[in-house]
């Protein structure tokens, strides 16, 4: 990057939730290093990832705050900004609006890296739309021509985080994140979402799970603990690099 | 890398000139760094890659001391010292013998990056056969128990070099490389393989092709020169690092 | 399944005719047990598969009220219940609304298992369409904040019959179903839809096909009778079981 | 083909420029043989693909106008007609109106082959928008009720040509085809497009490329020329034929 | 089955622990209905699974010997017979003499149920040479004129159970299999291999990871507990059944 | 093809009866327009394929030559030579001698057109290391410095026929051969194999299947018969041609 723009982070993610569980160590490791991250949430995951509220005979106004102020909490646990778009979920549908306004944020936001969900999911549908209009707007956006406030953006990296159930959704892991040093705060960004509690030793788990497979390809030698905690991403993109490590 | 060791890049190929066409910019970088970049060729290519010596009437052991004056040299113009198993080509065979030479080899050097070619290759069995037997024996390598000097090997992490016909061997780039500020030692590397004279155009447009995917990868606001030169690589296994980018 | 519920099979294809060629065997099965069937059409084929009543001069409405009979006829052959949602083909549009009709079908139906189309068909592109609103209303319906009657759905498996041209679609079986002991019931059903009487022999030659892979697949010692007839199946999602079998 | 009208290729692309760098080969093989050859440009590019003329000022409709020009003369020095549809880029919107245009497109030029672009474009959501309904167009062209004027048509092999970044759009090359007679015309046909001057080298370095490879897949004993420039397409069905060669 | 054979898992691994991870719950499934299960492990992994031994200065001898008799304690807490081939590993080199014994295997044990690695694993290529063998014999084994005692074998099903990094190693679940009822007795199989402690709680976490996710493919109404647990399995044939569930 | 030499197809298979069920029709297409064609049987099936004979009680050798004769009067009905290699079968054995022997053949014929099986079959381990020597000594044959009699290769394509269970096998057609006019000759050959008579209707519906998606593929325009006949292919490497058809 040859500007002095401070480097950020962008997450585009379907659901209010999802950026925690899937992107939770990433985001903490770039706002550690002084970077900044900012979370879009198409949705506030209201019907769909809301069971419980819905069986507890909560309102959809009400459901939609809980989910907000639980997902700003977990924003702020981790360091991050984070914006609701309020599209509705189940079905998040797909509209040039949104995109519009996916685009105006990348315009202004002029992320240096990009995570979202990956492009298949046969479990949940908001997940691909989340993610294949967030690569559209990323595409729009480096435009000359598309007529939006801001310069051309550049070719930000793009890595799709793991989803729940990854080898269903023909998610093979490119890279494993070292999250370990941030892993406390990731967990307690988890615990921001009390309404899923029974998640948070499944991504602790998961994490180990990562951690183990990490140390497995970094090699015994890199000397990295045994409770190496790991995120898994894909990359849509090739790697661009003068060193191959 | 923990170890004070002299970072060490190892390169197997299966005939005299692969690791010229494919893998130059990659091995003058490394040297370029001040690393150690050791070449391990199975064989010379004598019978299959020879095609314009056969004609002219050459012996087996002339064309063979030939290709490896010619690799000698190449090797030198990139930092690189090389060694030849002289295996024989067309078939390059894998037997228990060969693979055991390429462990005590990976033993002693300790490589901290594994270059090799794809694993299918339809114009050329000699290419996969190379990358076999260089993976199994990085995997052997590893184990405490098998019998070879030296200490069990790291998980070091191996790169696939682009092939001639790349869409026809799956080979997609994970990975683009700046070879930038070394094309011209790679040049001048392709130079020692006078037999070969129509390559060094064909590398040298396929080095502005891959560099002109890698700007596009990186974006404009990276401030790539036009004339940037590239390499393409596949990742055998997944990148592990403690940042995004 | 734990409910004292009758056990529902739903069929969702994009034609009228499709259910009869590709999933007459399982249909008439699951009947034969006593279970329920229900079809939903979404179109009748009006435009996209009857090209002897077009070039016959019959109006629009003709050919509906001919294909709506004639399917009619087939699904009491098979003892099934079916339903026309007349969305109209050639093409069938993917909608909202569409959707939504279907996620209250799941909701009132709650089938125990689930047929349609494969996602690819470069023949014909009604059978994914019909595919996307079939899977994607089943998650929508799954979801307790949908607003829809009922209660939200489970999960049930959802297994996608054979196209045309199974290669060109990437259809690879995951499931040889027997169906010899109701083949007779899917010939008279089939016989229901004289328009396409060449389909009649060549689904029978693809039943008897079907058949011989499937007593290969069984293996000799199960004892199958040599005029086996079988019907091929995807699944799109993990099987779940207590015995491997 | 049986009726002894002209035999006509309709290229189906999303931008003005795309079937000049493309497609230019086969399009002068087949008017240089005395067929038609008829180009559909759904936009002209004229967001996406014209950053230099937005960077130098000019309004919208000055570069719709510099673009159709450019367009046309190439189309021109490649013998072919050419019509622009005028949908929009950047992006290109899917709509029902749009492919409604193609399908009679379709049954007016009767083609007897079609060329557009491939199904995954990561960098560009245009093209696959633009395969994507000139897929569904020839669909729906050839249902006897689809209601447009003109015959059913038949069942034109459809070939896509080949991506910016082959790779990274599951490009693998099925056909090799010899432009050397023509390639010429095609430079001719590339020089009618200044803006994009730097792809001049670019495309002619990648006929260059392809022209190798076609020769080494022809083999030796057809001698071809030294020079032998190509084009690379993937059949989207398979081929049909009476001798396989 | 139509003989009133008891019936028969067969288990066929590379090294003495492989099958208490992987498989322990299926084959405790197997023999707690009654059946007979037996493990054939070609090797002990006594090189390359047995690191800590090694460090302790074992000689070869002693740790074949303590792999052996741990193995035969985790087949006993699973009810299953053992058989060691001890072939040799790191590596296990496929012979056709090794083929035979296991074709005789097949032919005296006759399984109705076969279990093996899957054929692709980047970090060990021991596993992928052991399914090899075991799917090359159980062809053999089928084919009347093949020179070993016993009657030619049926056809049965093969699954493949889940490797170290199922990712990387191509392996997508076909089969979630419901181990919630035996899992204590995996446990203290598990326990029976003290030197790789490390690993018990590490597939415990699996099998509840499994297991949730098997819930989610069940779907709430089939009334799962919270902590059911899971084993994954692949098929490499399709599912022979009459009916569809 | 330059040379005045009569083109030739050359067709390597596993056992003795393949080449006549998949590849019958091209054979017959060849020779009846004046071209020869040579079938290589590297062994005569006389293990895995003689079943009927085994359970009658034949010795290994009338076995053999029950088969070679079959398989001589089956090529003397489609006008083809035939060669027996005698090689074993079940396991078919990969070695450098049997290798050489193809190597040796190619030389000697020159094949314009090469078939062979399929590289992958689950169900038969002897077809994929068939194709595996095949492909592997078409490659030795190019090199100007393999020591065997006649001239270096040319590039002749490769395709392969299809397998019996093609899904299963990942074979996707990408050639439908029309063999309508030899089809009665197909018939007449595969009679020459009493022992397997279920395969003749078997290979003949096969045959109308594959003529129905031929039909379908070329479209209704081109006239071609109902009674279509067609066999599959796969090609290994792209198609050359100076013209898209």
């Amino acid at each position: 990057m040859t500007s002095a723009k401070t480097p950020t982070l962008l997450v585009i993610s379907a659901h209010a939730g999802d950026f925690v569980w899937r992107a939770g160590g990433a985001i903490a490791l770039a706002t550690g290093r002084g970077e900044l991250a900012k979370v879009v949430c198409l949705s506030f995951g209201e019907r769909g990832e809301s069971a419980k509220a819905w069986r507890a005979g909560r309102t959809l106004d009400e459901i939609k705050a809980i989910r907000r102020e639980e997902a700003q909490n977990a924003a702020a646990a981790l360091g991050a900004e984070i914006e609701f778009l309020d599209a509705g979920d189940y079905p998040l549908v797909e509209t040039p609006e949104l995109v519009d306004r996916l685009v105006r944020i990348y315009r202004e936001v002029e992320p240096d890296v990009v995570l979202t969900h990956p492009l298949a999911d046969p479990y949940n549908g908001d997940h691909p739309a989340a993610a294949r209009m967030a690569l559209q707007a990323r595409v729009l956006a480096q435009a000359a021509g598309y007529d939006a406030p801001g310069e051309p953006l550049g070719a930000p990296p793009v890595f799709f985080f793991e989803p729940h159930q990854p080898e269903q959704c023909d998610f093979k892991p490119d890279v494993l994140l070292d999250i370990t040093p941030v892993f406390d705060r990731k967990r307690k960004a988890m615990e921001c979402l009390p309404a899923q509690q029974h998640m948070w030793d499944y991504y602790t788990d998961l994490a180990k799970r990562r951690g183990v497979q990490l140390r497995r390809n970094a090699g015994p030698n890199l000397g990295l603990p045994h409770d190496t905690m790991g995120e898994a991403y894909m990359r849509l993109y090739p790697q661009v690099t003068d060193v191959l490590a």
